[in-house]
Formats: structure tokens, sequence, C-alpha cells
């Protein structure tokens, strides 16, 4: 048994909680929370602290807070040589103090508080400090997912903006459809196979060969037709600028 | 029975000649075809002919051929009076030749050669020029699809340029995404469990719930680093419109 500490409170935090409670290879022997009322919700069963100085010991001890507040909570840890990992995509291994031997396992995926997620199908990215701290981490990761790649903190810096191309914006463009939608008295569901459908596409198929569209196909009637439809100016900019990407297939200026 | 002939040999026709095919309450006499290449492929029980002289009796014809060819192939169709549908997302029904009664069924969907879809579960919009023709229309639709909407044609132009955004425009973000990827030597696999999610994330909540990310968060630190790690001016040109836009919350400037 991998006995683990959790260092946060957070929506990441609470997802690693319920995940590694689940794991018959890891003990979850403490949480550490800010305040009793960030602790809420928390199972009773799990043994929480608001003192940082009262954390028990354990072979790994997962920092799960804010990206900004990484580097002061590692620094402040009572102990040293101990294994320390955060779970950030954007914060390099160096952000970690080095008080301690540092290590990265960042699951690639978006939490929401109010949906379930299934972890054993989350990408894992680790990453170690030091090689012989690798096989722990590893082990850790793959005992709550099936899916764990070595990625080097240049590389998930890489995957942290990717993800906010195919996350972030694509909801945005989600945001714009339903927008466009209710404007015109149209049920968002009409949308929603084709969104599934958008997304499973790439599943099988690369986003290049699975791309369609008056933009793929040079249509420039339909283009100008929607250009005369849409009456904000910021969804013409976006409308004219992913065009012009499509058309010169995203490639370098 | 509903009889129907099939006008077209591209994409959407061929799918939907194989939904119809499979309904319980229609009867696919004929496929019109340009020529015998453009056939290829098509079962050999349909019966097909490659001149609109020899077009059979039917109850309705769908003309399912390339956008700017609507207009022609409606006013070339040697008969008065029937009942003919196109099936475009941007066209208006006002582009069928008045010498018959017109309609639209337009199934909004990303069709690809290579990969099966599940007809069914594929939202269809109809429309129709005269009240009488109504009933067939959507008896039509619903022999082959689980989600039927009535949908007027600037409804349909709004639907189709809103269409664009969450399928034409997404899949450029995951081309995007694959691109960085490719780049890094990060594998694009890393990826797939999160645009799925994202994806599935919008059947239960709406996309302002679902918004996550530094745009959304204001986290400027995050944002500086992502734009100085894009070394191509496209890439960053769309990380900074919608990043803007996700702050504006898409509204009209």
């Amino acid at each position: 048994m991998i006995k683990i500490v959790i260092i946060g409170s957070g929506n990441v935090a609470r997802h690693l909680i319920s995940a590694f409670s689940e794991s018959a290879e890891v003990e979850l022997v403490q949480v550490y929370s800010r305040s009793e009322e960030s602790a809420t919700g928390i199972p009773e069963a799990i043994r929480v602290t608001h003192d940082l100085n009262n954390l028990a010991e354990a072979d790994v001890y997962i920092i799960a807070v804010s990206d900004d507040a990484i580097g002061a909570v590692s620094g402040s840890l009572p102990f040293n040589d101990r294994f320390v990992l955060h779970t950030s995509g954007s914060v390099s291994i160096d952000a970690l103090s080095s008080n301690n031997r540092n290590g990265v396992l960042y699951p690639l995926q978006t939490f929401s508080k109010n949906k379930a997620v299934d972890f054993r199908q989350i990408p894992i990215c680790i990453e170690s400090g030091s090689p012989e701290m690798y096989p722990l981490i590893e082990k850790l990761a793959r005992s709550i997912s099936d899916t764990v790649f070595k990625i080097d903190s240049q590389q998930r810096n890489t995957l942290h903006v990717s993800a906010v191309f195919v996350n972030n914006f694509t909801n945005h463009l989600y945001k714009i459809g339903n927008d466009l939608c209710t404007e015109h008295g149209i049920p968002f569901d009409i949308l929603k196979p084709l969104i599934r459908e958008t997304a499973e596409k790439v599943m099988v198929l690369s986003p290049s060969e699975a791309q369609t569209g008056p933009a793929r196909r040079g249509d420039s009637n339909t283009i100008k037709k929607h250009l005369e439809l849409l009456s904000d100016e910021n969804q013409r900019n976006i409308y004219t600028l992913l065009t012009q990407s499509i058309q010169n297939h995203g490639e370098k200026l």
C-alpha cells in the first residue's frame, strides 16, 4: 500500500480524494484543507487537518491547490527529502521547493463540481524530478487511471495550451451556437447530436480528415451569406478568423 | 407506404438512401445519378436512372445535390404539382422551382464517407411550402429519425451558421491542438478523453455553466505564458480573440 496525503480541497483535490479512496493499492491517510469550511463535504471517514504542521507520515504528498499557491505550500511543508507532487498542467516541476523530492501527477481533464467523471479514462501525465521516484509515481497514477504518459514540464505546458484550444475555446464556440439559437427561437438541443458526432469523429479520423464545411470547400457564397446573417461584430470576427485559418490549413504564416 | 425518389448520389444522398431503405413506411422506388460512374456503390437492388426524363412515379422527390445545383435540378423536373424537397441547411425553400409543391428535409449532421451514423439520432429540420404537404414530410422524417423539428428557412440559416461554429470551427480547434502536440512529440491521443468530455458536458450543462479555463478565471499570468509559448502568429491571433470573447461572455460589443 502506498500511503498518501492530499493537500487541498478544491475541485481537483476532491476528484483525487474520491479516485484514491477507491484504489486498492493506495491508502489515503489524510487530507489537508485550509479551514473547516473548505473541508465541507469531504467524507467523514477521511482524517482531515487544517494545520500543515500536523501532516501525517506518508510515502507521497500530493499538492492539489491553485497554481499560484503551489510554491508557497510546498515551501511550508515541515519536513525534508520526502516525495511531493503537484497536479497542475501549467506549473513547472521547479515551482516545488527543493526541500523535498519532487514530481508531477497531472490529470488531463475538465472537472466540474456537478458532473461525475470516470477517472480510469482520464490520461495522467507524470514527471519525476529524480529517476528513483519515477516507479512510485507511475504506480500511483496507474492505480487510478488506465492511461499514463511520461511528460516533461515543457511538454506539459504545450499540452495545457492545447487543452485550452480543444476544451475552453471549443466550449465557447458551443456558447456562440447556443446564443444564436436562443436569439432565433431554436432549441439548442438540435445541435447536440452534431456536437457529439464532431467530437467522436476525431476519435477515428485525424482532425484534418474530419474537416468539412464552407471554409474547407472554398464555398465563398455561403461564407458571405453567413457573415451577413451574423449581427454581432465579435461573432463575425471569430467567423472570419477561423474561416481564414481553415483555408490556410492552420499553417504558419 | 410512401413512395420516394432520391435525386443525387453524393454523401447526403447515400446516407438517405441507406436510411430510407431500412424504413418500413417508405418505398425507395428509384435513385437518379448524373452518370454511371457517380452511381458506383449504390446497392444493386435499387433502380437507378441517369435521365431526369425517366423519373418514376412517386409521392415525394428528394433532391440531395450540391447547394448550387438545387435550383437547376428542380427546374428540370419533367412534371408539375408533385411534392419536391431539398435537403440543404443553407438554401431557402424558394430556391426550388414553383412548378411543384415544395418542402425541405434537412438532416443536421456531419456526414463522412468513412464513418457510419445512426440516423435515428440525427435531428431532421423540416419545412413545408404548403400546409397540406406538412404531414407527409413529417411522416417521412419520422420514419428515419426520432427527433424532428419544424424550422423555417430563416431559422435554418441561423442553424446552419451555428453548426459551422460548433462543428467546422470546433474541428479546426482540434486540428490546432493536434498540430501543437505533433510539434512537441506528444501523442494526440492524450487529448481525446478531454475532447469527448467537453462535448458530453454540454449535454447536461449549458455552455456558460460548463466554461472553465484561464480566460474564464481571469488568470492573466497563464494567458501571458500561453501566448509566449505559441510560436505561430495565426494560433496567437485565435487564442487572443477567443480569450477576449470568453472574458466578454461572447456578448455584443
